[in-house]
C-alpha cells in the first residue's frame, strides 16, 4: 500500500471559458488518467477540499465530479484512507502500464541508439556470485556485529538538529569535520602524509577510481592493471578509452619489472598493495620502492586502492605507498562502506596538493557531493572512538573466521586447493589444483546458496589459475564447515 | 576536539627477536609518529591495556613506554579523556604537517600532470554568487518550512530497524519501494508514461545528466544546448568530448527551427522545458511537438531536465515531453533535492526501456548506488502523503515570495528591469535594460550578502542579455524589499 504516491495532484487543465462545464472537465481528467494508467488502483486522490483549493475553483464542481466518479466505480471510499482509485476496475478497461510500455518499446528506433564507448562495458551484471547474500559472498561484513545503537543515536541526534547549513549543499570536498577526522585516522593508522585539505569525500572507492581516471587519463593512454585484477576498475579505465596493460601479480604483488618490459611509458598504474584483489598478497617493500621509482622517473601516476587495509592479522603492519612517496605521485583511495556497511556509500580519496583544483572541478560536474547527514554522523563516530573500537572487534572476529575457513579447507579438501595470499581482509582466494571449470562450478553453487566468485574471470588474458574468491565477512564460524563440504562436493562433481 | 580520530592504532612494527627491548620499540614508534606529525596534539592514544592486546605483548613494556612518554612530555593524562598526545609540544619540535606538505608539493613534476580533457573544465568554482547563503541565492529552499519532525521520525525508525538487507548494497537501479512511489508520482503529477522498472535512483540531476551523456554520446558528437543554458550541463557534455551547439531560447522556449538550421544531425538535445534555466520560460506545446518530431526523424535523443517542475503558479499545467513522446526518445531527469533539501542528494532518471541495461552497466562503473536509508525514508515520505502536502504548502509560500519580489522590482526599479519567464519555480530572471556589467555588479553585491547570479555568464556565445537570476526560495517576504533596494543601488551605481 505504501508503494503509490499519496495525495498527488494530477495534471488537470481547467478552462473557465470553455463551453464544457467545470465538473465535467474534472470528471474527464480523472477518467482519462485512470484509463490511461496515470492513476492506478488503490492510489489515494486529493480530498475535494484540497483539489478545489489547488484548482482555484469552488468546491461544488469538484463534489459533483467526484460523485459521478464514485457512482461509476472509478473511485471508491475507504474508511480511514479517504477516496482512492477503485481496485475493482475491469482489467481490459485500465490499459495496464506494462502493456503500454511493451507497445512503446517496440516503436522503431534509429540505428546505433547508444554511445559506442558505453558498449565496451559488460552488459548488466547478472553473475550469480555477485547477487544477494549467501555463504562466501565477497564484500559483505558481519552485519549483526554493527554497533547499531550507537549509530542510530548519532543519526537521530544529527537529524533532529538539521539547520540551514546542513540542509544546504556542502563543501565541494565534503564535510570539513569528517575530512579532519579521516586525515587524522589515515596519518595514524596508515602512515599517510596528508592534511584535511587533501581529503575529498566520495560515495565509495568506485567513484574515487572514476574520478581519478577522469582527472589523470586521456583516451588512448595506457594503464597498468593487476593481472588478475578488479573488474570494476578495469571497466572505468576501458570506458575512458584507455588501453589496459595487464601486469602479472606474483607473491610479492605487482611485478614492476615485467610492467616496465610490457609498457614502460604507461601513464598510470592501478594497484591494491595492502591486499591484492583477488589474490590477497601484500606488496613487498622492495616492489613498493620500484613502483614509486618508476612513477617518478616516468612521470606516471599511481592509484592506490587500499580497500580493506583495516584488517591485517599478521604482526607487521605495512605503511601505505602514499606514506613513503616523496614525490606526490600517489592518489590514495579508501572506503568506509567496507568497514561499517556497504549501503553507507562513503569513501575518500587523498589528492596530491597540486591536483586538488582539478579533482574539485571534475567532481562538481559528476555529482554535487554526498548526503550531509552520514558525513556528520561518521565524523562523530570516528571522533568519539567508536570506529577504532569497531575495527578492533571486527579484526578479532574476522581473524577467527579466516582461521576457521583455512582449517576447514585443509581438512575437507587437503591438497586439492591452495590457499593464497597473506592473512588479511575479509576474503581469501583458493587455487584449484585440478584447474576445474570455476565458472561452471560457481553457477551451480548459486542454487545451493553458495556465492563463489570464480578466479578465472578476473583475468584479462588467459587465466593462469582457476579457483574462487571466498568471502568470510558475513559467514559465521558455525556455517563454515558445512559450506566448505558443499564446496568440496561441487569441485569433486566436475 | 572531535576533529581527530580517537583510539586509532598507529603503525608500530614489533620485532621480538630484535636486540632493542620491546618497551623501547614502542617508545620509539610513538615518539617518531609525534615528531613526524602522524600523531597530532590532543589526539587520544590507546589505553595501555588495549595496546598490549593489539600488539600481542604483555602490559609491562607498554606501561614502561607510556611512562617514559609521559615523563618526557610527549603524552599527557587528561581527566575523562585518558592519555592524549601533549598539546604543549614546542612548535619547532613537531614538524607541522602543513609545512611538510608545502615542501612535498614543491617536488619536481613531470610535465602535463593531468588529463587534457579535464582541463576543459572551469577551474574550481569560486564565483561569489554560487557560494553560501544570502538573499537571492539560487537553488535554495525554505529550510525553516521543512517538516523536520516527520522526517526525523522516519529516519530514526528506519535507522533503528536496519538489517542485513538494508546494510548491504541495494538494487542496481535503486530501492524498489522508492522507484514504485516515484513512478506513481510522475504518472500522476507529470503525466509521464513510465513504470518503476524504468526509474533509476541517482544522487541528483547532475549525476543523471552525466550518466545520460555517457550512455548516449561519443566524443565528437554534437549536442544542442539551450542559449543561455545551465553551466553544469554544458560542463558534462564538454568533458565527454562533445561539441556544443548553442540554440537560442525565445519566449516559447528552445527555437527548434533554428537548431535544425544550425546543426540538424545533432545526436542529442538538452532542454529544461518546464522552466527554462535561466530565462524561466515554459516551452510551448507546438515547440514540444517540433522537438519530438526532430528527434524521431533524426534518430536523436532528448534529455529533459524537469528540475523544479513541482512549482507552477499559473493555471494550466503542462505535461512533460516524456509524457507526449510516442517513440521513447526522451530521457527524463528530476530531482528531490530541490523539493526537500539539497544535502539529501537524491534524484531520478526515467529511462527508455531499451536503454535500461546500458544505464545500469554505466552507473555500476561510476558508483555503486545511493545510500540506502534516505531511499527508504523518502519512499515512506512520499507514500504517506507528506511529500504532496509539503509541495502544496511550498507552492503557496513560493508564489507569495515571487509576487512580493515582482512587486518590489516594479516599485523600486520600474522599467529599468524586465521580469522574464513564466510564473514558476524558485527563481526568476531579470533583464537589465541598460545592459550594465552584471558580473561586476554581482561581485560587488556579494560583500553586501546579496547573491546575484549574472545572466551573461550563462551564454556560450556573446550574451544578448545582461541581468540576474534571483532566487527567492530561501528569501523571506520581509527581506525582499530591502534586498531589492540594495540591488537597485548596485545597478544605479554602475
Amino acid at each position: 500500500m505504501k508503494r503509490v504516491a499519496s495525495g498527488i495532484l494530477p495534471v488537470i487543465a481547467i478552462d473557465r471559458k470553455a463551453p464544457k462545464p467545470l465538473h465535467r472537465q474534472i470528471y474527464d481528467a480523472y477518467r482519462t488518467a485512470i484509463i490511461e494508467g496515470s492513476l492506478r488502483p488503490r492510489q489515494r486522490v486529493l480530498s475535494t477540499r484540497a483539489l478545489a483549493a489547488e484548482l482555484g475553483v469552488s468546491r461544488l464542481p469538484v463534489l459533483n465530479a467526484y460523485g459521478q466518479l464514485l457512482a461509476e466505480g472509478y473511485f471508491e471510499s475507504r474508511v480511514g484512507a479517504g477516496t482512492v482509485v477503485s481496485s475493482a476496475l475491469p482489467e481490459q478497461f485500465t490499459a495496464s502500464g506494462a502493456a503500454l510500455q511493451a507497445a512503446r518499446s517496440e516503436s522503431r528506433y534509429a540505428p546505433r541508439p547508444a554511445a559506442h564507448r558505453c558498449s565496451l562495458l559488460p552488459q548488466r551484471e547478472t553473475s550469480p556470485w555477485l547477487q544477494g547474500l549467501g555463504a562466501f559472498a565477497v564484500g559483505q561484513v558481519a552485519y549483526d556485529q554493527f554497533p547499531l545503537q550507537v549509530w542510530s543515536r548519532l543519526v537521530a541526534r544529527h537529524c533532529r538538529s538539521m539547520n540551514a547549513r546542513s540542509f544546504h549543499y556542502g563543501d565541494h570536498m565534503g564535510l570539513r569535520a569528517l575530512r579532519e577526522t579521516v586525515a587524522s585516522y589515515l596519518r595514524t593508522a596508515r602512515s599517510l602524509r596528508c592534511e584535511a585539505d587533501q581529503i575529498m569525500i566520495v560515495s565509495g572507492s568506485q567513484q574515487a577510481i572514476e574520478l581519478s581516471a577522469r582527472v589523470l587519463l586521456d583516451p588512448g593512454n595506457r594503464v597498468w592493471i593487476e593481472e588478475p585484477g578488479y573488474h570494476l576498475a578495469k571497466a572505468v579505465f576501458a570506458t575512458k578509452g584507455c588501453h589496459l596493460v595487464p601486469v602479472p601479480v606474483d607473491e610479492e604483488g605487482l611485478n614492476v619489472a615485467e610492467g616496465i618490459k610490457r609498457y614502460r611509458k604507461a601513464r598510470a598504474a592501478f594497484v591494491t598493495p595492502s591486499h591484492q584483489f583477488p589474490l590477497g598478497v601484500t606488496m613487498s617493500a622492495s616492489r613498493r620502492l620500484q613502483l614509486l621509482e618508476w612513477a617518478q622517473t616516468n612521470g606516471s601516476w599511481i592509484i592506490e586502492d587500499d580497500y580493506d587495509s583495516e584488517y591485517r592479522y599478521e604482526s607487521s603492519p605495512i605503511p601505505s605507498l602514499q606514506g613513503i612517496d616523496a614525490n606526490a605521485r600517489v592518489i590514495y583511495i579508501g572506503t568506509i562502506s567496507k568497514v561499517l556497511f556497504p549501503s553507507l556509500r562513503l569513501g575518500y580519496v587523498v589528492i596530491p596538493p597540486k591536483l586538488i583544483d582539478r579533482f574539485v572541478a571534475t567532481r562538481w560536474a559528476m555529482d554535487l557531493g554526498c548526503p550531509g547527514i552520514y558525513q556528520e554522523v561518521l565524523a562523530d563516530f570516528i571522533g568519539e572512538g567508536h570506529f577504532a573500537r569497531h575495527i578492533r572487534r571486527m579484526r578479532i572476529l574476522y581473524r577467527e573466521r579466516r582461521s576457521a575457513l583455512v582449517a576447514s579447507l585443509r581438512k575437507e579438501m587437503g591438497s586439492a586447493v591452495e590457499v593464497m595470499g597473506s592473512e588479511a581482509g575479509m576474503h581469501l582466494t583458493v587455487n584449484l589444483q585440478n584447474r576445474a571449470d570455476d565458472v561452471r562450478i560457481a553457477e551451480r553453487a548459486s542454487s545451493q546458496n553458495l556465492r563463489l566468485w570464480p578466479l578465472s574471470v578476473n583475468y584479462l588474458g588467459e587465466a593462469s589459475r582457476h579457483g574462487f574468491i571466498l568471502g568470510f565477512g558475513s559467514t559465521a564460524i558455525e556455517e563454515i564447515p558445512r559450506a566448505v563440504r558443499k564446496l568440496r562436493k561441487l569441485v569433486e562433481g566436475t
